[in-house]
């Protein structure tokens, strides 16, 4: 139940062509606090409720509980979530061994591409796609929890 | 998905002798905001969670949400809930084909006894067993939630 993940923003669309599957998720947080968030995911035509916690190890490492339930629940429980929904199209690719699941972000968050490549130890040695940029692992601003309260289109852009 | 519930204080100790069923509950919040609950349940030995809506209808109706999770999920989630455990041991006593939930706090909570009675429609009638005290439906301090934040032991009691 402790994930570990890094995480990079993407820079270019090449990812696209290698995807083995893509599917489109839209999410909402029954809680954004950042010590327990209560995440509600439709993802395809699956639904899932996750909770997770603080993170450790500079933000590599986070407990993470998740439950299927079924599409219609989660329909039902995304009305009662927090204001600013989550909308992006996730596409998984396959690069020496590891998964790396590409977020294409959506409404609030256009623009936005973030990489995550899930591993089984925090020292876990793993090979970057060309299309791999700046890690923004453990940067709280990067959390979907924190893009549907403060989306990407409302930051200042240099 | 939405419940209707009456809920009274309890004037004596009467109803122990006639609970067809008595288990002890732990649980905790993984957010106590009163637009969206979600409360973590360790029930006997079987573990819950549960994600609770606004009230309607002066606080007898509300959006209710569960699924049964293991155990040791309950255990490993409850860790991870805001601070403010509610402990209480429930005594399920049918009166005049309604069942009563009848809850005796325990910890910050000690003192403090609710029965609950579910009905199916807002204006159902039925009769109430004589240990029934004072309505508090739609009192929020009377909510698991609100307890577990503000315990009945803080209580300014006249």
């Amino acid at each position: 139940m402790i994930e570990i993940e890094r995480k990079f923003l993407v820079t270019s669309q090449d990812f696209k062509n290698e995807a083995f599957k893509t599917i489109r998720i839209e999410q909402g947080f029954l809680n954004t606090h950042k010590d327990r968030t209560v995440r509600v995911r439709l993802s395809g035509n699956q639904g899932f409720i996750t909770v997770k916690g603080l993170s450790s190890d500079n933000g590599l490492s986070r407990f993470e509980w998740e439950k299927e339930i079924s599409k219609e629940d989660a329909k039902a429980l995304l009305k009662l979530c927090e204001p600013g929904r989550i909308e992006k199209t996730r596409y998984d690719v396959e690069f020496n061994q590891h998964v790396f699941e590409v977020d294409v972000f959506h409404g609030d968050n256009e623009g936005l591409i973030i990489a995550e490549v899930e591993l089984k130890k925090v020292n876990e040695k793993f090979n970057k796609p060309h299309w791999i940029g700046e890690e923004v692992t453990g940067n709280i601003k990067y959390y979907n929890s924190q893009l549907s309260l403060k989306p990407f289109s409302t930051w200042h852009h240099l």
